[in-house]
């Protein structure tokens, strides 16, 4: 089986940064991949270095949908956009016939099974109503209780960890305590860095929102399923100028 | 006071796609104009030339945002991105300082003041799963009580406008019957220009999201408002690669 | 256009109260006035000297309905029942063709327009539950975040208006930083006398009831609308005693 | 125990109407009474000949708090306002010290306690706002699965009895069958003419307003219960002009 | 009139827990009892000795059923499940013909009509989860603001009553002044012993949860009612091996 | 890893019953399995023959919980609760470490991420209160757009399997068509005999619970997951008679 993994954003180099994902991903979740998948990395030829906001959001997706288009023309069986905003979705699924799985939704999904009270714990008070307006899409909002920031952008993660770590903890403890929750999902895919660690000093579930899709992209592909053409029907033959995708999109499923 | 309204959609006659609007503008919602009000008109140099679902509506966003950005540089008062499917709005009250409204939220708003169960007469299926989107994210869940389409996609519209008014009279008048509606709100801009002639054939309020955004733009500036920056911060600086607006967009507010 | 704006309640030298009330609008609201529109002002010739829990709003609304009468009669465009609880708000819907606006409900919807959690100032405990039904009634409950009380009653206010100030500007803050409040409105059209300093004062945008119901107003004017009859039909004849409204009222739509 | 029935009505001879009143009550709902339950009726001195609409309801509130006011000061133990749409509710239950029951609440409780998916039948179209506005205020959206409306205004009730009979029947069998409703509550305490015969005839529980009423008011008085006083706070004193009612009010608990 | 009260428990000295629960009722609850019913008492056969948890509720239910299933047998006229986790409610309501109530929903009804944000004051952390399925499966999620733990299991109760009496009453003001509660329901029926003092030492109506099922019960079978058999259907006849009550069922309403 | 499917369902001939579920799935869903997954089955030592409403479930829950208790004193990694109602989820969950799948649950979940609007198809009306409490507590009412029966008993669909096959295409149509359905959930894990053909015949994915619980199970094993003990705490020692699996249960965590 072979899925693409899409890191939504532009890398001045983007090769080092694939690899380093790739081998981050290896090493934070290697545990539960499994041999007959094949995992591919790309981000994006263009776009924003990290996503915090409705506009850096739209300001990628162009590019992120490009990912999707090339992903089926190599015959992937599913593409994963890998960041908790979810950044395109709708109309990736749209575009695409494989399935499309987005990280925040694949983790809140998991949350909600494991769980009832699901606190986020993500980057930036800034990113806060991204995330809310995924939660209200997804009919979440009476299973999330609380989304909580550490206050750290989502390109200075990799230089403090260790503080990020504490942070993380911290905030997620007391989202177990005041807000009630049962289950932590980690509200940043660069928070992965850090998954192992996390997974064993907190005394409910924390779930890994990258893990989260690779899991329900094999699980989709396995059981031949994708989502449905009812709610994100094929994109219909227009003039669209401006991308080098629109050029490409027509005859895509011819 | 300055309005700019942004059709947006890409035309190969940008030119003469603007001046027909704007006459429709005059014709249709003139007798609600007023005099110290300037509205300026323009359409995208790129993307689709109808919003029709996700993917049309994230092809036009980054060209909505160019016109968002140079909008608040020519000191519009007030911007109004004319579609009912708010392409972009959220991205756009986050770039600027000047208020920003969407049609489709307008005409909402309004049509929950006039009465308590709303029906959207809108073009074609495909649109829904967006339109549904945004009655969500809105909260106005429990107010819409249903959207039919005319089947009509826009770029028909004006090729049929006689039969277009008759579909959209009959769709309003189940959704009065069957679905209980007590108003009735026009789900595509496009229907514009059949404003007038539908305001007096139906039983209950007809709301054009057109003239529902220039009202409401009005207002918000006459009362020295905007979108509140707790909701919608300002957008920080970083590196944003392939739009001519990521360039310009560093200073725009310093 | 001509707009009645009611003031809810029985003052003992009535045209001193009005006068001071049209003082207060032109002084505190004139900058968004226009000069089309000419406004009037009454207040009732009997009920409570302010509204401030379900049994005020009772006695208001018989003699608030008469005022809606009379303003139809004066050949007035639009009324504005001006409190923040919009007593009497529905039952003046039925009686009247023209439209009937409320500044609770008006403020709420430029709010919901501006922000998505919107926190409501009022004057005293005892009144909150009479706001709490209107909040549920225009299913606005997901979006209003919290009701704070400054602890004054409405007949006090004008006798220590430094101090209302204060204390409105220390809970509008506690909103904005513990409710997670991105909107203000003042729940009292009382605060208006103080309208303008609150505005520049916070870093949120902060909504006038009164301006808000005013605005309103004359959109729905100018877009040739009213309330749909539907939701608010015609009140039929039938034998009503005790009300000089009520015998005066057959006819009223002959 | 004492227990007073205010017929929230207006009517030219009182005493008649109260007596058919109270004949109806006994021998329709006599079953269920019990001897020490002392029940009294009253209807109102002036107001509207029956209620089918909010200005119905506000032009008889004044006049059912007097009522209200008049059973306290008699030392009845309850009192209950007898029309489905509880008119005037909050405000008595503010008044008075006394439990306040209203058909219409007491009859949706007794409903919810019995299935899930309650139909209510009720009398004409125009009252099904008010209705729908009680659903909401008591949290009962989700219980509530229809109202269907027989058109019958309240005042021809009794002069078809057997044609009300046959449609009341008629339209609970639709809500049973399409709407899926396990309950049926008549929705107008004009209905309790027939409620004898109408218990028998349907294959779901039928719950009377007016005897859900005397019911939930004996179980409040015996078990020393009454609204809280911290939802409905004692009304304070201030000047109001206008009704007995308010003159006599101070004191009251003093 | 007969009314059977199940205590949902195991107790190894089963005729004397009956006996002891007898007197505390009527020391507790007597002045609200009437003279024409007759209630009568058990305890379970087997089963757990109290229920805090879905398992204890699991391992009850089946001797709940066998009780239910003899107090239909003995002519009962209804029968309460007297624990506020309302054990094998729905269950219990499809195989018997008369009403079957819970201790929990009867409060929570009682307690939403005397007030609109209702607080449960429970035993333990552990029951929380349980009490939380109900509400939602009762529809009033948005009316039970908060509930609070004394942190007291059930089986300790009797033996530091005073103690017990001391933190409810501290939870309870808690709740009242943090959570803004204007009606308190005890959550667990073993606080009954308390009941009386409870009563008078809150500004608030507290509802005890056994007098609420036995008043809701009388006005039931006054009333002639049972719970729809629409949402609980007749169980029909198959196979089901391992408890008496399976055996026996069969003809049970033959 | 090891798997453990629960039939919930007693059989006279336990053996022979699971023999034949295995070789079901195994050609059913086969295409799905991953080898180093080992799936083993059981069935219940009593209980009753199929669950289709409350006291069904009841019947079978204790049973259940001994099965859930086995398969983890046998080192299961996961174990299915293999009905659509999901018969003791929560109190299995309680007692095991290991994580415990419900079908229903899992298949809803899946069914959310695929599309917006979920049909469930399943066998009798009986069974569908089971199944509108599922959805309730899974906060899945707004995405679960209807339920339809085919009217067609657990025990018979295997006797008429061309006949079932042929209703349930049926009943999916008309949801899709009618309902708006965009993804179907086979509410009954006795439909798995048809799974295969049943993918294949409709516009909108299918979505099978034992495939779905499957899947889940083994994500959740793979990533080291399991249940919340904050919303399923560990069960206390207490007194509980009546089970083997009480008396055995003292120790199975020590």
């Amino acid at each position: 089986m072979l899925i693409k993994i899409v890191a939504p954003i532009y890398s001045e180099d983007g090769n080092l940064t694939v690899k380093k994902f790739e081998e981050e991903i290896n090493r934070e979740l290697g545990f539960a991949l499994q041999p007959d998948v094949n995992i591919s990395f790309s981000c994006l030829r263009a776009g924003p270095t990290s996503i915090e906001c409705f506009f850096d959001e739209k300001a990628a997706v162009p590019y992120i949908l490009e990912e999707v288009v090339r992903a089926e023309k190599e015959n992937q069986d599913a593409v994963i956009i890998n960041c908790f905003g979810d950044p395109g979705l709708w109309a990736a699924r749209e575009i695409a016939k494989i399935p499309v799985v987005g990280a925040g939704q694949a983790s809140l999904l998991i949350a909600s099974f494991l769980g009832e009270k699901v606190a986020i714990v993500t980057v930036v008070d800034k990113v806060c109503p991204l995330i809310r307006r995924n939660i209200r899409l997804y009919h979440l909002d009476s299973i999330v209780t609380s989304i909580r920031a550490v206050q750290i952008p989502v390109l200075e993660i990799e230089k403090k960890l260790d503080y990020v770590e504490d942070v993380i903890l911290k905030e997620s403890q007391a989202a177990i305590e005041k807000d009630g929750a049962d289950v932590i999902v980690l509200g940043c895919t660069g928070f992965t860095k850090l998954s192992r660690k996390l997974y064993t000093k907190l005394s409910v579930p924390v779930v890994d929102p990258t893990l989260a899709a690779i899991k329900l992209a094999e699980m989709t592909v396995r059981r031949g399923l994708s989502q449905s053409k009812r709610k994100y029907p094929e994109v219909c033959e227009k003039e669209r100028r401006g991308f080098t995708i629109l050029a490409n999109l027509t005859g895509l499923h011819g």
